[in-house]
């Protein structure tokens, strides 16, 4: 029977999603943990591989079960043999042929950052950090020239494994509580860095070293030396991907509520 | 001259806020970065000694400069040798005889929880947690009844050095967004672990364990034996102190847009 499971994780102590040599990966531990509630190996397949430090409100895996358990024994099972900044928060069975990444209709991102003077302390490692003062209207101005199916060739890091560098942006929705910045962005498929590349942008016009039409220049370049350098992995989310809603399969876990709203 | 420093810290990789031998507490940390940045051992005090694994949104020490610098190069030149997750926010000039502690006219704790069958992740350290559902009215009913000035002896440690258990409760905000509830305390002073020790029955009552009104039984038994048992440290901030107006020192940091509001 396939399962989906979805995940949270506080990344900062982790070398990112994907199993390596090196270990200390957030699937090495899952499928670890999987593996020793179901007493057989388990592999998972995800939605979306996150990179160091980078943390995931609602990561989706999908797994082929050797054994027969009830969905929360899955989900309780699990925690107990996973560390305790990482969290499987519920368990569906789905059909043989959903697939967490190919089945996905979107993925949703969000990026958390404080603007102050004086570095963060509290939310070290889970926020980006600006001292200079930032402007709203300039960076949805910038943000707007994105929207729709573009080449994102200019946000896209040398390493990225994707088979094409055209993807549906949907919606940048950019906004303030008090001294944080908070940045949804919902799209088809990201680049690899793709999120964090266009913080930098934004972040360069929002500040006023850039204005904010040079976003345009920057996406028909389509290349990675037009943009601003890839931004901290500290602020940055997968709230997670969402699928046809006939699957029924949670968009949400709790963490969600956790970031600062609007 | 005298100086008022705001501190912000993560508490989770601390013994605490107060110097000991065995060392790790904010004060060894805070008191080894100003006494390098001054290169002249400094010392501080502050307005209310946190616990181990109890975070900083606005601390407040004060200390007497022996060197003199800008008020923004104490901020930033003690940041240089502070870990990550402690920060100086601010620092003012302030009377002789202002004193962190006995200058204050108030303290202010927040208590963050996760309410959700599964266990935290993204928020692990920075929040308590429920596995029960809670109610808000039987919460809100139990917490009335420590609004004033009372004997709270039922909920002091036997390790507090308090000369009075006689302290004045101003008020007590129970407020909730999605999967959070925060706790908002504000008093005179609190005796050691009187945040925690009140979560315990707050949570008791909120969860059905207890009526509401067995929270007066509590109080008015002024013995530890008769309350619940002492909550998490992770979900509690000590968000700070607050001063006579006129003194005009900031009442909080940016860090206070951090925790989940209602």
């Amino acid at each position: 029977m396939r399962l989906a499971l979805g995940v949270a994780y506080r990344g900062q102590a982790y070398a990112g999603w994907q199993s390596q040599p090196g270990g200390n990966t957030v699937q090495d531990h899952l499928e670890s943990a999987l593996s020793q509630f179901a007493a057989v190996s388990i592999r998972t397949l995800c939605a979306g591989r996150t990179d160091a430090g980078v943390h995931g409100l609602n990561q989706v895996v999908h797994l082929d079960a050797p054994v027969d358990r009830e969905q929360f024994s899955w989900v309780r099972g699990t925690n107990r043999y996973l560390p305790p900044d990482i969290a499987v928060q519920w368990c569906r069975a789905v059909g043989d042929d959903f697939h967490a990444r190919n089945s996905a209709r979107g993925r949703r991102y969000a990026y958390v950052l404080l603007e102050s003077p004086v570095r963060p302390a509290i939310e070290q490692g889970a926020a980006g950090w600006v001292f200079r003062p930032l402007q709203a209207e300039s960076m949805r101005e910038a943000a707007q020239v994105l929207i729709g199916e573009h080449d994102f060739s200019s946000f896209r890091s040398a390493e990225c494994q994707a088979a094409s560098p055209v993807k549906e942006l949907r919606s940048i929705d950019i906004t303030r509580r008090g001294a944080y910045w908070r940045f949804d962005f919902d799209g088809s498929a990201f680049l690899h860095h793709m999120v964090r590349n266009i913080m930098g942008c934004l972040i360069a016009v929002g500040s006023g070293q850039r204005p904010a039409d040079w976003m345009s220049d920057v996406l028909a370049a389509r290349s990675r030396d037009a943009a601003a350098p890839t931004f901290a992995a500290a602020g940055l989310y997968f709230v997670g991907p969402y699928y046809d809603a006939t699957l029924d399969l949670p968009a949400h876990t709790p963490a969600i509520d956790w970031l600062p709203h609007a």
